[in-house]
C-alpha cells in the first residue's frame, strides 16, 4: 500500500481527499495535519467517514514525518508548499500540490496575482502542471505535480479541441462560469453563510480572478499563442458543481465541432463528450471525477458555445489529484475514483 | 377602487398579481378566472392570501364579466388573450398581457416562434410594449398592453443605455442568463421538481428561446438597426430571480460607461444603477419591482461587462404589470409596488 | 413621526427592523449602532435597503443620543441591555428589548442558563413580558419590554388555548421544533455554512436550550402551575422559519378542540386559526407576523397534536417588537406589518 | 455473476438501484421494465449512469424475461408486486420487493391501509421482512422479501433495544419523523415541486400515514404486545434523508441506554450507535447504507430521546434491498454498499 500524507486535512478538498482514498484499493492515509485541530480525530470531526478512519488523528505537520510516506497531498492555502517543498522532495517523497503554488511557471505573474514573494523560485521549472487530458506522460514522471484549479480545469477541457487546432487564434474568449459554494472553502466567511447564500446568484471577480492567468497560460500552450480571454465567475446555491459556458467568435461552418471534440477526448476515461443537443447538468458529475461537455451552435450560427460540468471538489480538486497520484504510481487511472454521482 | 380582474389566476404570476394589488390602495381584484379550479376559493389555494381574500372564489372565465371590470389581467399561457381580447376591449376594458401574445410587432416572426397562427393580427398594431422606461408616454394612453418577458426586461434594461447611444452597433453581443426555476411556471414537469432542480445548474434553450426575439426586437429599436445576439439561459436552483450577465465587444475607453448608465436611468424609481465596482444579488430584489444594474470593465479593458438582476415574477412580470396599470390610470407609479426584499 | 434608535443594528433582527420600519407610517429610525461597523452606510451593507436608508450610517453606541429618541430597540447579544436599560430609561426614552436579558422573571434561573450575572436586576420586576396575544394591557403601558424569543413565541401560541383551561395540568409536554439557520443569527460559525446547513437536518441542544425556561415560564403562568415539557429543536436547510409540532397527553375526548382554539384567538390579528384538517407551513407566514396554527387528534384519539408556525425573525422577533412599539405608542397594532409571504 | 432484473426502473427507487448495482462486484442489472419509457436507454434517462449502462433499455415487462433472471426488485407503486409474485416465483426466481405489497402480514389490516384487496394473499405467508438487523437468518433463507419502508426503518432501528427489552410495554410513544423530498418520488405533484417544497416545512398525514402500521407491527413483534404510538412526519426542503425524533415515556434511571444500544447493535455493519451526546445529521449518510443513532436523556430525566437517521432511498429502500441481497445469495453484506457519504 502506497503510504499517503495529507498536510491540511480539515478544508473541502482535504475530506474529499479523505473519502476517496478510503476507498482506493492501492493507498492509505498514514499522515495528516492540521495546525488548528491538533489532536482531533477525523472520525469526530467528519462523521461520514467513522467507519473509514477510526483511529487516525490530526497531527502538527513535521517534515520527519513527511518524508517517510510515498507522496505528500498539499491542501494548504497558497504559500505552505513554497515553504515545506524542498525538504520533502529531498527525503525522496513526491508532492501532489492542490494548492496555486507551483500552477504558473511564470514568476513575476504569480508574485503579481497572489500579492507576495515566490517562495520556491527553483523548483517551478521542474512542476508538471496536472492535467492528465494534456500533460498524461509528464505527470508519470513527476517529482512535483501542481493539480489544477476548479475553473481552469472545466474552461480547459471545453477550449481544448478548438484551441490545438488553432481554431481560437485571435479571438476574444468568454468564460461565464458558475460556482457551487464549495469553492470559498470550509472558511466561515459571511458570503458563505447559509442565509447569505442560498437563493440568489451574483457574479465576482470580474476585475481578475486567480484562476485567469492559469487559464491564459493553458490556451497558450494549446494554441501555441495568447488568447484574449474575459472571465467572469458566478456564485449559484448549491454544495458543489461548476457549469463553465464558453463561447467563442465565428468558427468556420465547415468545422464539425462535435466530431472534434469526440475524437480529441475519446480515450479518455473522465471527459464525457455528450450527444449534440445535450444540456450537461452540475448533478450528473456530483462526487464523480467526469468533465461532462456538450458543444453547440446557436442557431445553426458561426458562434460555438460550449458547456463544461465537473465537480469543483473532484475533477476540480481532490479527484484528480488522485487522478494524477494513479498516473505517478502507475495504479489503473480511476482506481479510487469509481463514484457514481447521486440522482436524485 | 379600479375593478381588477385576473384571467388564469392559478399560476404563478397569477398568485403574484393577487400578492400586489392586496396592498394597493387604489385596486381591488373583484374578479379573477381559472378553469381547472372553479369554485375553489382564493384562499384555500394560497394560504399566504387567507387574511386578503377571505371570498375570492376562482370561476369560470365568463367575457361580460370581464367587460364589467376597469381592466383584466391575463396571467395565461399564449393564446389565450389573443382569442378575448377584441370582446373585452371592445366592452371599454383595458388589458394588461403578461402572456407572449403582443410582444412581437412582427407578425409571421410569432408564428414562427410560437409555432401556430396568430389569433388577433389586427390587435397588434395597437399593442403597446409595456417597458416603462422606454415608453412611458404610450402605455399611458395604452388600451392593450403587452408585459415584456422576464429575460427580455433584464437583458433589454441592461443593454439599453448603450444600444440607444449607438455604441452597440455592428457588434454581436452575449447574455449569459440564469433564472430561478419559477421561471418554468406552477405546471407539474419532471424537471421542475425539487429533487430534480436542487444543487444544479444546467443551460438550456440555447438553440433558440421564445424570448430571443422579444430581445432583439427591442435593442433594434433601441439601436436603430439590428444587432446580433447570443442567448443563453440556465436553469439555477433558487425560486426567483434572473442574473443577466451580458458582454459587449469593445467599448471606446473614451466612453464613462458608469455615468452614462447614471445618466439614463436617473429619475427611474425602479432602476438602480449601483456603485462601480458592485455585484447585484438577486436576493436583494426579491419580492421587489426593482432592476438592479452594474457596470464593469473587466481588468480596465474595451469589453463591456454588465450585470442586471430582477425578480422574474416582479420586475420580470406581475409587478411590471401593476406599474403598467399604474401609468395608465394615473396612480402613483410605486403603488402596490413597497415590497423590500427580505435579507436575509 | 416617533423617533426610533436601533442598538446592534447589523444582525438578522437589526436588518429586519429597518426593513419593517421603512413601510411603517409613523415611525423613522434616526440612529443606528455597531460597534464593528461603524461609519458603514446602512445602504452599502444591505443592498435590498438602498432606496429606504440612503444616508444612514452605522454609530458608537452613544447613551445621551439613545436619550433623545422616544423608544430604543436592543438586537444585541445578551447583557448588553442590561448595562444601558437604567441610563436609557432615565433619559424617559422606552426601551423594546429583542434580547433575553428581561425575558426571565426569576433572576437566578437567568444566571443559570446564561451563566453569568445578571447586569440590571433592579429593572427584571417592571419588564413587560411582550406576547401581545397574552399580555396586551400590560405592554400598552411598558417602559421595559421584552420581546419573546422564537422558539417560546410558536410553543406558547401553540398550547396556551389547551394550558389557560387546565387542560394540560399535570402532564409531561412535548415541543419538537424546526427552525431555519436564519435563528443562528449572522455571526460567521461553522454550523451556519451554505455548505455545512443545506440538504441536512440534525437536532441540538437536547440537553437543554435557553429556549426552555422562558417556554415553562409562560406554560406556567397560564396553566397556573408548572407543566413538564421536553423541548427538542432541530435545524433545516431554509432561511426563515419555525415549525412547532406540539404533543400533549390524552385530553379529554368531550373538548372541542378546533372550537377552543379558534374562540381563544377570535380577533387577534396575527393568529391564525386554519381550518380543520390543515398543515400550515412555514413558507405562509415568511416576512409576514402572522402565526398559523392548526389542531389535530391522530386516529381521532386521545392525544392532541398541535402545529404552530411562524417566521422566527418576524413574529419570532423584529415584527413582534414592532407590534409591541405599536401597542406601546397607540398605533393600529399592525402599522407597518403588512408583509405579505411570498409564493412562490 | 447474479443476473438482476428491476420492474419499474425510472423512479427514483429503480434509479437508485441501477446506481448501487452498477459497482457490485457479483450482480449485473440484465433486464429493466418501464411502460412509460419503452424503448429508452438507460444513459439517456440518468445522465449520471452513462459510463455504467451505455446498452441497457428499458423494456415492457416480460414475465418469461423475468423468470430467467435470479432476482428481480420490484420498485413498483404497490399492486404490481401482488400480480406478477406468483408467476416469478414459479419460475424458480426470487423477489425482492421495494413497495409496501407484502410488508404487512395482517391482510385485512393492508387492505384497510391501502384502500384495495389484496392481490396475493397466498403468499403473505411465506414474505419475510427485510429488516437485516431483526432477521438476518430468515431473509438468507427467503424467496419473497419484503423491504421495509423509509420511516418504518429509522424509527424500528430507534425503538427496538428498548423494545426487546420490554422497557416500553405500556407507553404510548411518539416519532416526530422529518423526510427529504425525495420520499414523494419523481411523479410530477405539485407538492413536489421546487418552488412549493423548498425553503419550507410543513406536517403531513398525521391522520394516519401509511407506514404507521408497518412500524406498529415491528414494535409488537419486539416487545411482544402492541405499542401505542403517534407518529407524525414531516417534509423538508432537502433531498434525501430521514431524521427520526422519537420520544419515550419515563424509562427507570438506572437503564445504561448508550451501553443498552451498542450491545444491541455491535456488530452491525450498518447500524452506528454514535457517542453519548451525539447528533446525527442526515448529510452523514446521504448516499450510504448506514443508520446512525444517538440517544439522549434531557436534562439527565427519565424520558428518553433517540435520534435516529438515514437515508430514504438507501437504508430506507435500494441499498437495504441490495443488504437484503446480499444475505439472500451468500456475499458479503456490504458488496456494492461502499458509498462514503459527500461532505460537503
Amino acid at each position: 500500500m502506497l503510504k499517503v500524507a495529507i498536510v491540511g486535512g480539515t478544508g473541502y478538498t482535504g475530506v474529499e481527499l479523505l473519502r476517496i482514498l478510503a476507498l482506493h484499493p492501492q493507498a492509505e492515509v498514514v499522515y495528516i495535519t492540521s495546525r488548528s485541530e491538533e489532536g482531533v480525530r477525523v472520525a469526530d470531526m467528519y462523521p461520514n467517514l467513522r467507519e473509514h478512519y477510526p483511529d487516525l488523528v490530526f497531527s502538527n505537520p513535521v517534515a520527519q514525518q513527511l518524508g517517510e510516506c510515498d507522496v505528500v497531498f498539499f491542501a494548504t492555502p497558497h504559500g505552505v508548499a513554497h515553504s515545506l517543498a524542498a525538504e520533502v522532495l529531498a527525503a525522496g517523497t513526491r508532492i501532489i500540490d492542490l494548492s496555486a503554488d507551483f500552477r504558473l511557471q511564470d514568476i513575476p505573474l504569480w508574485e503579481q496575482w497572489y500579492g507576495q514573494s515566490h517562495g520556491a523560485p527553483e523548483l517551478v521549472g521542474e512542476a508538471v502542471y496536472g492535467l492528465p487530458e494534456v500533460n498524461r506522460k509528464q505527470i508519470a514522471g513527476a517529482r512535483l505535480l501542481a493539480v489544477p484549479g476548479c475553473y481552469p480545469t472545466s474552461v480547459q477541457l471545453g477550449f481544448l479541441p478548438l484551441a490545438e487546432q488553432g481554431l481560437l487564434n485571435g479571438q476574444h474568449l468568454i468564460a461565464s462560469c458558475a460556482s457551487g459554494v464549495s469553492g470559498a472553502g470550509r472558511g466561515t466567511k459571511l458570503g458563505s453563510l447559509f442565509c447569505e447564500a442560498t437563493e440568489s446568484v451574483k457574479a465576482y471577480g470580474v476585475q481578475g480572478h486567480r484562476h485567469l492567468p492559469e487559464i491564459e497560460q493553458g490556451l497558450a500552450r494549446a494554441a501555441g499563442q495568447p488568447l484574449g480571454l474575459t472571465f467572469v465567475p458566478h456564485l449559484v446555491p448549491m454544495i458543489r458543481g461548476i457549469h463553465a459556458t464558453l463561447y467563442t467568435a465565428e468558427i468556420d461552418m465547415a468545422v464539425d465541432v462535435q466530431a472534434l471534440y469526440e475524437q480529441r477526448y475519446a480515450g479518455e476515461r473522465f471527459v464525457d463528450v455528450m450527444p449534440a443537443g445535450s444540456f450537461p447538468e452540475t448533478r450528473s458529475v456530483k462526487g464523480s471525477n467526469l468533465c461532462r461537455i456538450a458543444v453547440h451552435r446557436p442557431q445553426a450560427g458561426e458562434r460555438v458555445v460550449i458547456l463544461s460540468v465537473i465537480d469543483n471538489l473532484v475533477k476540480g480538486a481532490s479527484g484528480q489529484a488522485v487522478q494524477n497520484m494513479n498516473i505517478m504510481f502507475g495504479f489503473p487511472e480511476d482506481a479510487g475514483l469509481q463514484t457514481v454521482a447521486l440522482i436524485p
